[in-house]
């Protein structure tokens, strides 16, 4: 998607240990006029795909979510991040390992909010190793419900999360795929 | 605003110790086309005032203030519970006290996305005893930034919060103010 790989040469920064920082624009603040045009994107990607419900993780992922559900008509659901006093211990529960903070955490969905009639789309600002979205997968299928396909706004293509995803059979659709990036020269490219 | 308080009464669930759950439509799955409605009566309640950001927490606050946010043409910021180690040490930071979780966390914002010519809405899911809504006033004032006003899904008006924000005259506006709700009947009485 042209306008987000432009406002990513425009607004991201490039730090060493392939850290791309959107935090302008993507996920501390965040632009949702350019979330709106994402939005129309996905839907035109998965217009074949009977979805009715999105799936995402917290905390970044939820803004995204919530304004591409807006083209889809249908709800958003977020996994939360460690157990909250507040849930009713009816969840489904995975792990996964962040790379970001260095740790394993629980990821929990209630069970009242994933059901076997469920046809979801996964949405998420990032897809690097792949552990976040596949903690949500492990969730779906806990639940009987049906991975329609994962829709993620920027790719780093050199890790391998979405390699082996899409391995899996899984429609993975990313507005922008980082090929490479150099941290000195500040140079990005993406796959065309 | 009439929608929410039908939504309260007949998806919401009282539990002892005055908790009003609303995870099937507010917080955990969300209603995203109940929220364009709430965004649309926020663009109205604060009409006059020259907002040009939006200012939120995560988790449950971020998915309602992307909503809103479209309907004032400003981006969103999301203030951060505890460090990240992706953030540069650049950060406005301060505590808030959680009833929910039973802890006091680090609430933070990088400096890059409060500036002193910000004229800035709160918006949060919950108003209750008021901890996280005056963690975000002190960001704010910390910044030398302006808080144009609060708005809130749902005012708990049994407790002490909306009222001592008031009282330091702010602006806020709660679409639904719980005056009090009786987890044995089921009732729940609204403020008109």
């Amino acid at each position: 998607m042209k306008l987000l790989e432009e406002r990513i040469r425009k607004d991201g920064v490039i730090k060493p240990g392939n850290v791309l920082k959107v935090d302008s624009f993507l996920n501390h603040q965040m632009d949702v006029e350019l979330f709106d045009a994402m939005g129309a994107e996905f839907k035109r990607l998965f217009a074949e795909n009977p979805i009715n419900k999105i799936l995402t993780i917290e905390a970044s992922g939820i803004g995204i979510a919530c304004v591409v559900a807006q083209h889809f008509h249908v709800p958003v659901v977020f996994a939360k991040k460690s157990q909250s006093i507040n849930l009713d211990g009816e969840s489904y529960i995975t792990k996964v390992e962040s790379f970001t903070h260095k740790r394993t955490y629980d990821v929990i969905v209630s069970k009242k909010y994933l059901n076997p009639e469920d046809h979801i789309l996964i949405i998420d600002d990032f897809l690097a190793n792949g552990c976040a979205v596949n903690g949500l997968i492990d969730l779906i299928r806990s639940a009987g419900a049906t991975v329609e396909g994962v829709g993620i706004a920027i790719e780093k293509g050199f890790q391998e999360g979405g390699r082996l995803i899409r391995e899996k059979g899984i429609h993975v659709e990313s507005l922008a795929i980082v090929e490479s990036m150099n941290d000195e020269t500040g140079e990005i490219v993406f796959r065309s």
